[in-house]
């Protein structure tokens, strides 16, 4: 069980933002800290405002900022969110054939749900609170 | 957050044998049953013996079994072991520049454990206890 890549950096990208405040952040301002492609970073920022966590604002100075304030964004809720509600298991897509009667699915689901409750109990705030610290490695990328 | 294929026919290679006592099973009947290659169904079989989770008997009516039984078996662990203990994000290895200061990870960890915690309340019996049922859709494969 291990997130995915996009996850990973759709984090970052919100951890990024939650420490420098209100400001807006170019694309490549993002690839260059995380030293990730361009290209990469534009499909990472696109999802983020398509499902509502970032905005974007064009222009010399444009950039992309947090919506909503790093408090009211939980981190379980937010991975869910980026991965588009996955199922931890997909079973109809290899046609299990125990599909029916399988009680390893409800076992799973269940576990997953006690995953993301846990992480809701954090927020980006909280995993943003040492925002000088974060800063300061940024800056130095 | 998905289990890989490689966890999932792994589980499901539990459940096969669990569901058929103390019945050796060849690998064929299993990737049979799956609709799965008998390439990958010897990856998979291999891997669960490795890790002690099976046992191979050689020879014309050889196959394999389980070494412990179904009620020791937990999910969690079963998972872990699988998966040789992954980390749910890799930091090190993508050379992330928050690593020193990062509290996500150990937010991640936590989650994680509390996940494999609420899988470990689950045995291998307790996903076989319909056995009937199973070997009844596994005859039809």
């Amino acid at each position: 069980m291990q997130l995915t890549r996009h996850t990973d950096y759709s984090l970052r990208v919100l951890m990024y933002l939650a420490s420098h405040d209100n400001e807006l952040v170019s694309i490549s301002r993002l690839s260059d800290a995380y030293k990730v492609s361009n290209n990469h970073m534009v499909k990472v920022v696109h999802n983020l405002v398509k499902i509502g966590y970032l905005k974007s604002v064009r222009g010399r100075n444009g950039g992309v900022q947090l919506t909503h304030s790093p408090e009211k964004i939980l981190i379980g809720n937010a991975i869910q969110d980026i991965e588009n509600q996955p199922k931890i298991i997909n079973c109809s897509s290899i046609n299990c054939i125990l599909e029916k009667q399988c009680i390893l699915e409800n076992t799973l689901i269940s576990a997953q749900k006690t995953f993301y409750q846990q992480l809701n109990k954090t927020s980006l705030a909280d995993i943003s609170s040492n925002k000088n610290e974060l800063r300061s490695l940024l800056k130095k990328a």
